[in-house]
């Protein structure tokens, strides 16, 4: 993580008040994940303890900036909470589907309790996070669910196209961006929309910048996920190829090598020969193609900054972006 | 079904506008499904088409009675709409915990399609859900949200506590109807509470009748498992109990027979067995306890209707505790 600005940096760069509302969200999510039965509270707050980075709520707080009251910070809180409730649903649900026995270095709710559990706590996450937003009070609640309900079917989607489109090496570069619109970019879009709704802002431009840096985010995780190496991702080369998820390094780089572009995604079924296969992906060239296209996102992102912005939130947001870069540099 | 009113008959006993009403339903329905890219509209179509009853939203727009204006209309509907895709994404995402490979006569998603697919158009549904209610011109929005999102965790809890349950004859009557309140009785509450909301009335008193209209119902439910015929139930008598799923039936027969006490329930493992045991438990007369305390729901359901509901609605909502009852006849 060289060069990337770490969570605590980004809670600095966005003013005083920040730390304290991130605090605020964490008790919040403890909160939502109790109260619906011990067996619930178990799994759905391990899920939630494991934490993970808390990037999209913390956008959340970032795109909503210093609050006029108490009331717009409740706002905030409860909408960094939603997001960060809906990325853990559809988390548990991925495992479920995945039989995925690890995330985040600790058991999965499925490996742990089985696949009734998971898909009912994830069920369960999923509904709190709606009840989280609308029990917020101030703002346009019945935008803010529009919105975040709106996320929450693009990741279905986008759940859906990955798995429809597994072990397909010829899906094209539109298709495998539409996926990355609809399983990642779509809920940093909402991240920034529901901070600058909170804020009483219009939602349009900060949400475009959610967007975009969403999709860098992706493309530059999908790149890590071919360039390694293991010691920094903390996974094998390769994983993706070994799931059937074929990302842009791979589509880039079978138009440039004609090995790639025999190869049937489905021989790649074991650690070395996907790292081989990362190799040979790397050789072409086509990783500095797919980074040269997220470096434009986030410049694209930068640019949709609206111009009215105050400096404080500006730079906290420049350092979003800067931080998608840098973590992939 | 004999004796008990088809939804035709409830749709007219709500009044000439409920008709119109309940087709608007429908073509909502058809649309949520809609739009979210094909796959996902081919099931979660499939899975609204393949319909049932729609006993919940007939229940929001009995329960709202003749509205005010178009607004007031409109927001009936989304709501029946609503409460009607969470009922749905349920059943998606039951049939994907338990591999089933029919429902309604009809090829699950899951059996179609495999789980990905499934958990996805269930997390869909239960979004678009949301996205149906907020989208709702009148009425307290927040409060809707808050409604149906207490459901859907109480949903999810209640399904838990059932696979938490499976097997396991010791549980007590405490349990299981905490159980039904959690799995049944809390949307059918909800559906009457979002209709008194889109009325713009007081949701409570409304809400206390779906509560226990929904709990006879499915107490009721309970004792048809056990007392068939397969005829009417279109499943074997005693499939709860292959399911591993002890209800009250089974749970009160056990005081009352010995045999049924020492009985352990992961023994019944065919549909013969089953059968024996489901004559060995309608021996003991325990059926008739279970719906005796069903007709005491229903009874009180219909005193919690409130003094000064007009004569339709008082009608309408009788006659559906009406065929609650008369359905099990």
């Amino acid at each position: 993580m060289s060069g990337a600005p770490e969570t605590v940096e980004l809670v600095r760069a966005g003013g005083p008040h920040v730390a304290g509302l991130m605090g605020r969200v964490e008790e919040r999510l403890r909160a939502d994940a109790a109260g619906h039965g011990p067996a619930l509270a178990e799994h759905a707050g391990e899920t939630i303890a494991a934490g993970g980075k808390r990037l999209r709520p913390l956008l959340v707080l970032l795109a909503a900036g210093e609050l006029a009251d108490e009331d717009a910070a409740e706002t905030a809180v409860r909408s960094a909470a939603a997001v960060e409730l809906v990325h853990s649903a559809t988390l548990v649900h991925d495992d479920v589907l995945d039989s995925a026995s690890l995330r985040r270095g600790r058991p999965t709710v499925v490996a742990r309790a089985g696949r009734g559990m998971a898909t009912a706590a994830g069920d369960l996450l999923f509904s709190r996070a709606f009840a989280a937003l609308t029990g917020a009070p101030a703002g346009d609640r019945a935008e803010a669910v529009r919105i975040l309900s709106d996320a929450c079917s693009a990741l279905a989607r986008g759940e859906l196209l990955q798995r429809a489109d597994a072990w397909d090496a010829s899906i094209t570069r539109e298709r495998y961006l539409l996926r990355c619109e609809l399983k990642t970019a779509r809920l940093f879009e909402a991240a920034c929309a529901l901070g600058a709704l909170a804020a009483d802002e219009s939602e349009l431009e900060l949400g475009d910048f959610g967007r975009r840096i969403g999709l860098a985010f992706q493309l530059l995780d999908d790149v890590l996920d071919v360039s390694g190496p293991a010691s920094r991702t903390g996974k094998h080369r390769g994983t993706d190829l070994l799931d059937g998820t074929v990302t842009l390094p791979f589509i880039a780089a079978r138009e440039r090598d004609e090995r790639l572009a025999a190869l049937d995604p489905r021989t790649i079924d074991a650690p070395e020969v996907a790292e081989e296969v990362c190799d040979r992906v790397e050789a072409t060239g086509a990783l500095d193609e797919v980074r040269a296209l997220a470096l434009e996102l986030v410049d694209e992102a930068r640019a949709a900054l609206p111009a009215g912005l105050d400096a404080r939130r500006r730079e906290a947001l420049e350092l979003v972006a800067g931080g998608v870069v840098a973590r992939y540099a």
